[in-house]
């Protein structure tokens, strides 16, 4: 086995659970290895870590697959996804569920997603793509779906020298799949809907919204296919305005509006949400309950700054227009926006706003994209539900 | 009404949402005034920031109750219970709860716990005390307990120049009542139990252990009365033994479990936890699921240090006599203990452990101890879930 020595002292991140090994941190390499392969990560004192995949093309030089001395082969891998989907049973409902999470799964690289009776699977680095058919076998063994489908069709395969792609790795099946969110129904498309179809990571916030908004009148920003809308709107809000500056978003709420038997019961404006916030200000417009859960305004960590400003002119902006007693639902699904600089941007906004604010629940992701303590990266949604007075 | 100027920059934290003038933070004062008494807080501009009540006796010297000049009366407080009692309608299951949370609930001073028909009060403040018999008038008008008890025997009350005292306000009734906790009765005994008679802040960490016991061999320490170790039996726990320093303990988990027809189901044994722990380690014997739920290692920012080893060393013992794959719940009810601080012991515990840790939720205190943004000593209970591998 091709062994990776560290220089001194970047063992200490790995040793808390991440799972990058960045090619500055390495000493030296002892013996031969192609891109994707199998090596051993010892720290400067000659001591074993951990054993992952390297890849030359990637700056996270090598991802950790283990933390023990054992072969990486068609049994550690269907141990490792038999775990995850232990885990689901467990805590979600798996009818749809995230099936594996990547790093926080220990399979970095492998994103699995259940769809009702079929699967959206994308393999993310060279490393665990070479897996690939493998992986596929193991996922038929163990979840036996009708269908498998492969959204490999990212970017950020390029980078480590994979294409772009997708396609059926065992169907063809009929890509729009329904599927239900708590009590809602929705229209997932496999094939064209965003990353492996849909965002299951809002689930249990979604579900939160329940005691908020019986009569209530609720505005949901960055609606998308309409997620926090219908539910408000099933949950008993006697009034919902659903905005997205996507033309898509419209079509999206309709259709899902429609598959629950909710036709007109949802107004659907497509418009910029800082641009609506703004005006909804100036006319006096207000409501009950908000919920802001826009895209990652930040994907690095020196956007923070520019993204820590959007966030809270958002905020400022829905704590203004909530009556008195309302509530805010303010999510945030880029990870360097920390829990503790989140709720430091909601306390500013909420001084800037003259409002006082009670926090009712500080929500994560849901519970079938796990948190590893040490591989930071895996926090990445906050969801704080507040009142605002 | 008597002002009171703060020095430059001394607002700050006022405006943010904390309620607590301390007494080096005073400019100037114009006006007389009684211990007690209702005045006016201006910041060094001289522009209003909020009235409260004023105690010489207290390093608190003034406790805000309002960020208006409106009148301190009957409807000021009856408006403020009002709102206390439907925020508690709306989020939690009103049969027993905690009613009023102090500064929580923008009464300072006041703690009103409900026990099925029956109120358990705390006024430990001079300035709230004043009011008593008027809260205990509207408490009585909109709740309609059949008997309200007062438990001011707190050394607190000592410091604001009162004395400590206990008694029916309303009544006399048998102050030994039977509440269900989620699904287990819980005998609280309001004349001698801690504090107002039953700690209602973890039912709803009780009831996150339903997903994790099942079949599972459990321990949970620091039991006091027993309240996660009867929820673990419930919830399908194949073996359950309770450990408690105190001899009460024994007979208190005795009493519920009788209630619960437990009886025998759940072992008590009377040791002190980090012996126990480190016994149980060089014994070999191991367990599905641990609860830590010590009591405040720290209460006060000084203690911190000696607190977060105290945390360090049972979280630590706790992880090496987990079995791979089950679920450490480990809470701490020290404020000073701030989330991401208990976050990094964690950590470094895990390290120490030499094991790894998926974060299933991080949870706090339930939602009748609500949390006020800005007043951070009231984010005071977490409770992490994590899975050890």
């Amino acid at each position: 086995m091709t062994k990776v020595q560290l220089q001194k002292g970047k063992d200490k991140r790995i040793l808390e659970g991440h799972p990058w090994v960045y090619d500055n941190e390495i000493e030296k390499l002892d013996g031969s290895y192609e891109n994707g392969d199998i090596v051993d990560v010892y720290n400067w004192k000659n001591n074993f870590i951990g054993r992952g995949y390297i890849n030359d093309n990637s700056k996270i030089r090598i991802r950790i697959l283990t933390r023990k001395q054992e072969d990486v082969n068609r049994d550690f891998f269907k141990r490792k996804i038999q775990d995850a989907w232990e885990y689901r049973k467990r805590f979600v409902d798996t009818s749809s569920c995230r099936v594996v999470f990547g790093e926080a799964d220990f399979i970095p690289g492998l994103i699995v997603d259940k769809f009702e009776d079929y699967l959206s699977i994308q393999t993310l680095s060279l490393g665990i793509d070479k897996y690939k058919d493998l992986i596929v076998d193991i996922l038929d063994e163990i979840l036996s779906p009708k269908g498998i489908y492969e959204r490999n069709d990212v970017q950020i395969r390029e980078l480590e020298g994979l294409d772009q792609r997708k396609g059926f790795l065992k169907g063809p099946f009929d890509t729009r799949v329904q599927i239900m969110e708590n009590e809602i129904k929705m229209m997932v498309d496999i094939e064209n809907g965003q990353k492996t179809g849909y965002f299951l990571d809002q689930r249990e916030n979604r579900a939160a919204l329940k005691p908020l908004v019986k009569g209530a009148k609720v505005l949901d920003t960055f609606t998308h296919t309409g997620g926090f809308a219908l539910h408000a709107a099933y949950y008993g809000a006697s009034e919902v305005t659903a905005v997205d500056i996507s033309e898509h978003a419209v079509e999206y709420v309709a259709t899902n509006a429609a598959l629950n038997n909710m036709e007109g019961k949802i107004k659907v404006i497509q418009a910029n949400v800082f641009d609506i916030l703004k005006e909804y200000q100036q006319k006096g417009e207000r409501f009950d309950v908000i919920i802001l859960d826009p895209p990652a305004f930040c994907k690095s960590k020196s956007a923070l700054e520019g993204a820590y400003r959007g966030y809270k002119e958002i905020n400022l902006r829905a704590m203004k227009i909530i009556n008195s007693g309302g509530f805010l639902v303010s999510c945030s699904c880029s990870h360097y926006m920390y829990p503790e600089i989140f709720q430091k941007m909601l306390l500013e906004a909420a001084k800037d706003a003259k409002r006082t604010l009670r926090i009712i629940e500080s929500r994560v992701q849901a519970k079938d994209h796990p948190i590893v303590s040490g591989y930071y990266e895996s926090l990445y949604l906050k969801c704080v539900i507040m009142q605002v007075l």
